[in-house]
Formats: structure tokens, C-alpha cells, sequence
């Protein structure tokens, strides 16, 4: 019999203001619209959107902020039974994007003392773990205590029940104190986890070098628990190793893009959405290609999701120029 | 020869995000609208907007808020020889604000680690301050370090150069650690000021007790340095004392109030102007009282600041009715 | 070939002043002698002693204190290769002892910012690490950062290296944050050695609950890495569980008691070595018994540890009454 | 009728550990003694002993070294009512000495989050101070707060009740952040005081310059409170410079140096007493130097204070040469 949730997504659940006048500096832009954020948030939304069980474990603002993501996230059938909310008045971390041009994109972070990161190890509830197939953890969880030890829990508590866990590196330089501290935390979670999702630079802060090779990146983890490792190099496509020898190239789909930002966690959802559908690895590939192919020619990031239809239709009218 | 500027305002610059919907909680407010913010920003963009010569001292984000906050200071007229930019990442205050209905307009700040409590006193430049009549101290500057002792060097160079202190008291809970701390540093900062700005309130927190009596605290001032001492109590009006027994009472204005943020400041802007200008006590009351009213009728705090044109024809438009 | 050293032990090396008046509180004690403490520091200490081949990483302070603890370790034959000093002006860690009767012995401890609790993840190096067949992690280390962070690298490191990992809890309440944050890391290092020692109250902290069952302990444990765990209970002995099923009891010999402190490194230190040796596992708790029940005998803890004579000497005069 | 105290003292009282071994560096030392320790305490202790009646306002740790120091203070007739516990678990704070020779004499500190700078504001009493003709502050007692903060509203309610303020700079570098931090609470403080004493070097930390000038230093102060300013230049002797524009110099008597540290202290609690006992300021002055040449010439600074017959002594013996 199947678990209650085919995942869930432990991590922040924060807010994006995105400008509402494009093609200028942030500081011409006088209007924000407000969305859901951050990068498990995102994922489990947009997983949710495409038919997944999806659950969240995470720590939000006691504020008009923290009770809007909570709505969002259960207007989108993502389960709140592992949200919790932060009793000594952290507020929701704030990202401001500004789109000057589909290739420069800032954003403006509030990530200082947010909610997110004081998510507690007895706010993660075993109870709430065993009903799922898997745990999908966000690196960037582990910057800061308490939220580190929360997830460090998690993923023993995942160990001890045997759920799957696959770890999305995430790496966002603010909130980290130091390389040493990510190298650490990020190979830790990494070696017991059984897929692992990042970029080549994400893996480098990993391993705490500099242009490193993903062969032997995915090598070194096959002497632990992973079996499925995907390094991610942007337009250029990504890679996936299996435990098994076997390895698998991905490829960019064509878009109009209006903006960067969005693009890893449409990937990460659709991708995992596909694994967990039964597809094969390159086939999931090309899920995660679509979905981030039409991410990054809307507005948001969490609105923006594309359900499946979408994606394979883009899959589809693409399939001839597809890795060309 | 009279000195280049009228007064010079010390403290925080910040970003105010105002609900464009009204009308709503804001967790249903969908977009937002960028002005600046802070209490000695909006008073000293105030008093530039009626005619006085004004300079600033602050700390801004090095970053798109702060480069606006910079360019709008300018463009109202208020001189930024005294502006630093922060060079550790800080970030500038946020001001969500949300407006449900005329008596209920919620405030979310986010005030941790932000820029302007960054200021450190070696960023106080005696050659700027020489340059003014006044400097207006705004108590919320007084909050954390280094900018405590950026202001308390700034009080101190204002003795050494005889120039005349004007203390908003501007408490705000967040920040401070405790109401130990606000009283010793109010106090210390008020003993040393020729006027001093307040409600009821936050008088009640510089003497560490609950429900004072305003002579009492007028003549303990009396003491020390001031010579003017003015206790407000809301919609009730407020009390002015001189160090020379005077006392006088002013009164609100009638308004068609769309929120209730921003009356304080255009409040003092007004009164510190009316002065300024030689006006009598009571009369300075009345263009404080004036500015409130018309403030509290618009969208913005800062943007929505009166001319001296507008004030005056409220005081002469409400002439009958004023103090009954 | 055999390794360089038989073990490499990692955490604190302190400063220890002990009571030179007896039986007396320490507020009437006027004169302190000054030792090495520290768990991990006594263990080298003890084993080396022993005969052991023994090495030490660590972070001291570049004081008088700091170089005394270094000579004094290298004039033990712990080989200091992987010991660094601090550069930040970090303290050594401070235990004054009073010693007012044998069961009344209180410490006071000063660990606010200690320099052991500094050491870094860049300054546990491999090499040094390649050159040992075992690490012995005391649990201290793993209260703060970035101590926490080094013993997780070189717990690492011992897995990329099978270098196996003895884990002595070595629980102190002082410098934890909270209970959670032991369990976590206590649990996470637990799962990953080969050997784990400690009190039935620290197995405690370690599983976040009170009165646990010892073969619960050890059956949890044996899920993972571990094959031999150690629980003591005191005066009335230990149990040692093995991965085989196995289960040994030891218990405590007779001695002329000063005071009790010093006890736990003494049993560690003899056990270690003992299993070195490849004394059985019911043989290796006699050595542990009897090294403890020399060192609770004299006045320090460091300085007053026993060579394999007197240990030997011990377990043959008590043969008759041991465990009787 | 005359106050039940001559002064309070307010500040840290600290524990001292003299080297038991002279003239060998602190590593070879093996033996300790422990002594009351801290500028103000040594303050108050010295002038009680030379027939002053004095009070002492701290905060001490709820710990052994805490209760010894409480004891202590009262067995050399300090009054403790002004003395509290921290319930925090802070530390008193170390000073190891160690005495290589006359000339060198190193002090190893410990500082960090000691209990005497947990002192709150609240815990400063009014009833208390209103006991005393004159408050002593020490200037390390500014370094932190809530120290900070308690020693600014002991300076304010000494000028609501007119007790005059004599203000000992005694800095130490570590505790504070940086030197503008210094200048600001040291010349905060100076301005309110009727008495400032310090060396060169602390009048230099006070104007945040190098190499200040003595009279320019006593100048700035005559526009504010101060009356009498007293700066020490070492071997070199000392000036005293009065608001009335009279000069004085002091010498220092010869003395069989054991070490130097307590000298200060020492030189602080006779020139305050003779001082108070009506003796003009060029006579109070070799009091000082009386003093401190006795003290450097013994093994502790609390318990090695002189009495007036020793001071005495010295002066009418050394009458021919002083100044010589």
C-alpha cells in the first residue's frame, strides 16, 4: 500500500517581490507584487501542480506574511501538517527581484534572522515522516542552527524509516558563515542521500574546490548511499550519473525568456515528478528541461508552474531540435 | 551670517511598502508601492518641502533601496553630506503597511540588522554638523550600536559647537532590548536638548514608568538643558512647556483620515519649521497639528508631505472650529 | 605495516587548578596547583603512559597556558603534530576543583569562548589523520562551532580513510545550547564509530530521554556502524554489548577515594588500550576499573594516571573481590 | 550631618591569582594564590583601610569565587549593600599574574562574559547612592552592557541627588569593541565628573588621539564639570590641574619594586582619602605616590594596601629626596 505523500519538502517557504514595471533598475521600480518563494516551497508547489502527494515541514512568520504562504501552500494541495509557526517574532525572509533585461536579473535578499531558520529538531515530527516515500531536502536549510540540527534530525529520522532522500544543494551565499561550514554539512547530507540534484558550482562549494569534475564527483558520493547524481552546467545542459555506470546528458528547451530566476526548482519538481512516475533518468531529464523552459518565461516563480500537459507538450513540439 | 543649514536630521532612511489595495488584511494585498521612510527622513523631507534648509546624517543599504533613498532625499532637497553607504551587506528597514480601515492600519517592519543602525561615530563629521543652527535627534537611533554612539558623539560635538538640540523621542519597540536601556539613554539624551518632542507614551518609557504626569516631567527637564517640552495626546491635542512657566495647548485638526502613520512626523516637521521661523509656541502648535491633518488624508508618509501654502490655508479654513 | 599512531584523540586540552588544601570548601581555599586537563588530553595522556602510540588534535591558546599545556603533552609522548594555537586571543578552558570530602567534590569550570572550542574544519588535516589506526571523538567537541564542524571533517575523514572511530560522550551541560542539539550530534557521530563509551545519563542525552534501557542502546547502535558499546553506571560497573550479541559486565574496584573527578578519562584511556592490545572485551574492563580506581586516589587527573604495572598490579591483589 | 558614606565605588571585583613562584615565566609556575582583585574593589578596599567609610555597588558570580569576594569586601569593612548575585551563571573574572622580574611582569586575563559587566540598571539604587558624598566610577565598568548602561544611570542619579563624581579611567583594551566606543562613553562620563584621573595613555583613549597635551585635556574638561583633573605620567610623576588654573606636580617615591601592577589602585585610594580628609591637592598627591610605592613592593594588590601610618611614614621619611 502506498504512503499518504510520494514526498515531502523540508526548508524555507518565503516571499518574492517581484517588480511589476520590467526592463529597468530596481530603483526606477515603484510597484511589487507579492508571491510564494523559495526553493522547497517552490518545488513542493510545483510537484503539487503536477499531480504529486506533496507535504512540507518548515517554520513560518506569526505574521500577515507567514499566514499568506501557509494559504498559498494549501490553495496548491501542498499539506501544512508539518508547518509551524515562529513564536519569537522572525519574520518571513524577503526576496526582491528586479528584471532589467532576460539576462540581468538581481535580487535583493532579507534573509537576516528569518523565520525559515529557526525551524527547532522537535518541530520535525516522526509521525509526520512515516507517511512518506520521500524527503526532499534544501541545502540551504542547513546554513543556520536550529534549522540545521531540524534537518540533520530529519534525515536520520528518514534513515531509521527507511525514506528516500533526495537532496537538492541549493546553495545561496548569505546566511553560510564560511565554505568550510557548507563543504561540511553539504557532504554530510549528500552521503545519505539517494539522489542528489545540483549545479557544477553548488557541487565545487560541496567538495570545497574549484572546478571540479563531475565524474568524480558522482564517484566519490557512489561509495555511500547515492545512486543517482545530477550536475547541472545552465544553458549547457546537465548530467546524470547512475550508480550503476550508466550515464545520461540533458539538454536546454528553447524559451522567451523574461527572467532567470525559477528555472532549478521548476526543474527539480518536474524531474523528480517524473522520476517518481517511473520514467527513466533520461527521460525525467527532459520533464525537468521543459518545466524550467517555461518558468522562466513568466513572471513568478510558484504561479508560474506548468502543469503536465505543458510540459509535455513542450516536450513534444521540441523533440526535434531537442539536444541540437 | 546665518549658518548653511536650518537643522540637520540624524538617524534612519528607510523603505515604506504601502498596500495599494485598502481595504483588506494584508495578507490580501497582492501589490505594493515603494516611498522612504523613517521618522528623521520623512521630518527632515518635511521641512525641506516648507522652505528650510536641511541636511541629513544616515546609514543606507548599498543597494537599490539605498541608492533610491539617496536620489529621493536629493531630489526633495535635503542635503546628503552627511550620507554613508554600509560596506558590510546591511540591508535598509522595510515598513509593510497594511490598511484595513481608518482606525486599523497594521505596521510589518523588518528592523533586524538594518543599515542605518550601522552608523558608527567616526561616519559624525564635526565639519558637517558646524554647518547648523539645530540638529534633530530621533530616538530610535538611540536603539543599538554603534549607531547609540554615532548619535551620543553627534550630542556631544553639538555642546562643543553650541548648537541646539531638538529631541523626537520616536520609540519604537523593536530594537531595543529593553526599557531599561530607553530610559537611561532617553533621559541622558533629553537632559542634554533644548527642545523635546513626544507623546504621553514615550515620555512615560524615557522616565521608566506608567501613566506620568506632564508637568512633572517638564519640570525635571527644567533641571537640566531644555526650554521647551512638548507632550502629545493623540486626537486629545497636546501640551506645550517653557522652561519660563508658559504653558499651551494645542489641538487637533479635522481630517478625512485614510491611516494614522506619518501624523508624528509631518507633525514635527511643521512645529520644528513654525519655530524656525520665529512663530510663537502656540502658533507652532497649530502648524504641526495643520501638517498632521492633511498627512494622515494621503497614501504616503514622505511623498505626501504639505507646502507651506496648504497648511496655512487649513489653519485658516479651520479657524472657528479649532479647540472645540 | 603498522600506522605512525594507534590513535589520534580530538577535542579539549584545559587547564585544570586543583584545591591544595583538602576538606574544606573552595572559598576558603587560597592556593591552586595547576595541571593539564581535559577528556580528550587526558586519555592521550593515560594511554601514552601506557605504552600507546598516541597523537593529539586540538586548538590551545597562544598564552602561558596554552604553551604549558603543549609541553606538557609533548613531554607525555603525545605527539602534538596536529595541535594549533589560537589567534583570536581565545582562553584556555579553566576547571578550579574543590576537594571538600571524597563525595563531595565540586568543579567550577570556565568555558565561555574557550580556545578548544575554535579549532577549525581547514586546521583537522589528512594527512596527519592518514598516519592513525583509530580517532577517539570526545562529544565536548561537538557542542559549538567551529569545533563541531572539525570533528565532523575528521569524522569524515576517518570514513574516506577506514580509520575507525572510538566515541567517548564525554557530556558536559555547560556550552550545549540544548538537549536537542545533543542528540543530533551525539546520535549522528554515535552511528558512525566503531566503538561508543559512555554513562547510562549520557546515552540518555544522546537518545533525548530519560531512564533508557541499556540493550535498547546498543540493539539502536548495532543498526549502524557501531560493533562494541560501553555503558557505565557508576559504583556499580558497566556493560559492554557487542555487535555478536554478546554482553560483558564490569565492575569497580575497591580504592582509597580523594575525590571522583579524573575517573572517566583514567577508565577510557586503560580500556582503549587494552582492546589495543587484543585483551578481550571483559578483560579490557578490568584494565578501565582498575586505572580509575588508581586515579580517583590522587590529587589530579593528568598527572597521577598509571602505567600498565600498577593497573595490573591492581587486578591482581582484587582479583578475589572483583565483582563480588 | 555628614553621609554614612565617604564614597561609593562601583565596578568589578574580580579574583586575582598572584604567581606563588617569582621570577619565572607563568608556564614554569605550578602554584597560584588567590587574592581580591579589580580597580575599584582594590579602591574601595584600600581607602576603607585608611578609615573611610565606603560602599561598593557590583555584581559578583553566584559561585565560590563570587562568595569569596563578597566575604572579603566586608572583612576590610567595605559595605556590600549595594553588591548583587548574577543568576546567569556568569563569571567572575580572572587576572594570572606572573613576575619574571621587576621590570616584567605579564598578566593573563580573563574577561569574556564575566559577571561584574551583567550588572543592570535596575540593579543600581537610588536609596543606596543617596548614602554617599561622592560615587567612584571605574571606566572598565563602561566597556559592555548592561554594565554600560547601569553606570550611566548611577552617573545620573548622582547628578539628580548633587553626589560628586570622581571618575577613575582605569581602561583595559580588552572588553571593548574599539576605540570610538571608548571616546564616547569615556568623555560622556568625564564631562559630568568633578574629579577625572587617569594616565597619559587613558586621556589619549578618552580624545581618541595620540600624544595629547596635558593642559589642552584639563582645558577641554574646565568647560564642563570637572574641577580638578589629574594626569599620570609613570616614573615621570603626575600633574593635578585645578578649574582655578593652579598646576601641581607629583613625584614617585622610591620603592623595592616586587611588581607594578596595583599601583594605580593603590595611588587612587589614598589621594581620595586625603583628598576628602581636607588636605590640599599637592599634599594629597604624595599620598598617592605613597601609596603605590608600598604596594609595588608586595605580593598582592587588595590585601597588600597600607595603612596611614605606613603612607605616612614613607612621606616623612623620603621627605629629602622627593621630587629629586
Amino acid at each position: 500500500m502506498s504512503k499518504k505523500f510520494d514526498f515531502i519538502a523540508i526548508g524555507r517557504a518565503a516571499i518574492d517581490l517581484n517588480a511589476v514595471e520590467y526592463n529597468r533598475p530596481m530603483e526606477e521600480t515603484h510597484t511589487f507584487s507579492k508571491y510564494v518563494g523559495g526553493s522547497p516551497a517552490n518545488i513542493a508547489i510545483g510537484a503539487a501542480k503536477l499531480g504529486m502527494k506533496v507535504g512540507f515541514i518548515g517554520k513560518l512568520s506569526e505574521d500577515q506574511h507567514g499566514h499568506y504562504i501557509k494559504s498559498y501552500l494549501e490553495d496548491s494541495n501542498v499539506d501544512t501538517g508539518g508547518v509551524v509557526f515562529d513564536k519569537d517574532g522572525h519574520k518571513s525572509g524577503l526576496a526582491f527581484t528586479e528584471i532589467r533585461s532576460p539576462e540581468e536579473c538581481s535580487i535583493l535578499m532579507y534573509r537576516d534572522e528569518v523565520a525559515d531558520l529557526f525551524l527547532t529538531p522537535e518541530e520535525v515530527s516522526e509521525e509526520y515522516l512515516k507517511n512518506t516515500e520521500a524527503l526532499v531536502v534544501s541545502g540551504t536549510a542547513l546554513a543556520q542552527s536550529p534549522s540545521r540540527e531540524a534537518i540533520l534530525k530529519a534525515v536520520a529520522l528518514a534513515k531509521d524509516n527507511d525514506i528516500k532522500i533526495i537532496f537538492e544543494l541549493d546553495y545561496r551565499p548569505y546566511t553560510w558563515k564560511n565554505p568550510e561550514e557548507v563543504a561540511v554539512y553539504y557532504s554530510l547530507v549528500a552521503r545519505e542521500s539517494s539522489v542528489v540534484i545540483g549545479t557544477r558550482d553548488e557541487f565545487d562549494m560541496m567538495e570545497n574546490l574549484k572546478d571540479g569534475n563531475d565524474h568524480a564527483s558522482a564517484d566519490y558520493l557512489f561509495n555511500y548511499e547515492p545512486e543517482l547524481v545530477i550536475i547541472k552546467h545552465g544553458v549547457k545542459g546537465s548530467y546524470a550519473f547512475e550508480k550503476n555506470g550508466k550515464t545520461h546528458r540533458g539538454y536546454a528547451y528553447k524559451s522567451d525568456v523574461l527572467k532567470t530566476f525559477g528555472a532549478g526548482d521548476s526543474y527539480a519538481a518536474a524531474f523528480i515528478t517524473a522520476l517518481s512516475h517511473g520514467k527513466p533518468v533520461d527521460e525525467a531529464l527532459k520533464y525537468g528541461s521543459a518545466s524550467a523552459a517555461i518558468v522562466v518565461s513568466k513572471h513568478s516563480s510558484s504561479d508560474a508552474m506548468p502543469n503536465l500537459e505543458e510540459i509535455e507538450a513542450l516536450i513534444e513540439k521540441q523533440s526535434e531540435s531537442y539536444g541540437k
